[in-house]
């Protein structure tokens, strides 16, 4: 009983969402669904990653918390829009609530969204918001153990940013360990090292984005011809 | 409909969770449900914590996750007994199967039962697992802006601890401004500022779980004679 009704909402949900994949690829959007624990660095890596787009790209944020604008108020001097979805006592965004998000927000304009999930290692890994790519951030003050911990979320990542690496000196933070395990569960995901606030591995990280978004405007041109 | 399935849940769950109470109760337990984000230094706490309380006090822990059995083989080595329930994809645990677990256990034995909850800041607030008390563990490299972005928890809390205080020094982490926002939506918790690898906090700690012990056979005696 309990299960049907989980399943019956995941399926509405998986409509929802590709109806949203739809609309990104016809405006040329390249989306990608942040997720992570609380804490490892969302809303920091987007103060820094929107503005460097900028000579090529403007972005939209729809950024997901329980209560609170404090993330949007964080990156409305940087993004072309931002709109945050409070979800009260629910632990993920669901794509509904995206969806209706982008009713009011200037898609044509845009060239990345970027949708911050509730902090959460688990739900919203089960949740398709109708992005392109998911990428998980994990942050090494976590600990290392933490891959085989949560294997779902590590199992639908497209990338994986170990985050916060500047406090690695003053951590036990073994990265090859954790690259193996990641790999173990999901043998072409690419890890990169990031850190915000001394700016290591924020060039791949952007070179990325960019890669993606030229791979995501070829298929949506090719889907429009076939 | 949904709202309607979660209620009776919560309801079953509550039932389950007195029963489990009552044991805790009759064994003259104190048992904690110790809440957090993945990475906040729960497992490493009570690595800490269970050695200590050792001249006056054994140890049950029971631990959940969605996989692995890491953090039971970490604390097996301390504690009376572990179990760890693998919650598969749920991000919390629930009642019944913290009641399922006690049924191998020898809580005649023990002095403190430690539920060590799913990392997750939301769910496991909203399911009494029949515990005295919730700790919520909150660390200091998650930044300074969680309070209001997960403010069920705090509300819940009957302790708040800010772990990994060691880190302070590496991070810009506003104590008065957290302090302020836990005050504001639970004007009586108290907060402790506590690292496990340096030390810091533990013996007020240790104190809150003693007296805490102490108050909880007084009203168990009280319980009885009444």
């Amino acid at each position: 009983m309990k299960v049907n009704v989980i399943k019956s909402v995941l399926k509405a949900n998986d409509l929802v969402a590709e109806k949203t994949r739809q609309q990104f690829r016809q405006a040329d959007v390249l989306a990608i669904n942040l997720i992570s624990a609380p804490g490892s660095g969302k809303t920091t890596l987007l103060e820094k990653t929107i503005p460097a787009l900028k000579p090529e790209g403007e972005s939209i944020v729809i950024v997901g918390d329980l209560e609170t604008t404090r993330d949007a108020d964080r990156l409305s001097p940087y993004a072309l829009a931002v709109t945050q979805i409070n979800t009260g006592m629910s632990c993920h965004l669901y794509a509904n609530q995206v969806a209706s998000a982008l009713d009011g927000l200037p898609l044509d304009k845009a060239d990345y969204v970027f949708i911050e999930n509730v902090g959460n290692m688990v739900c919203p890994g089960e949740f398709d918001l109708g992005e392109n790519l998911k990428v998980v951030l994990y942050s090494i003050p976590e600990g290392d153990d933490k891959v085989a911990k949560y294997p779902t979320i590590f199992r639908v990542a497209d990338l994986v940013l170990l985050t916060k690496a500047d406090l690695q000196p003053h951590m036990e933070f073994d990265t090859e360990r954790v690259r193996a395990e990641i790999n173990r569960l999901n043998s072409t995901v690419p890890i990169l090292v990031l850190s915000s606030r001394d700016g290591q591995g924020t060039a791949a990280w952007l070179e990325w984005l960019r890669d993606k978004r030229t791979e995501a405007i070829g298929q949506a041109a090719r889907f429009v011809t076939e």
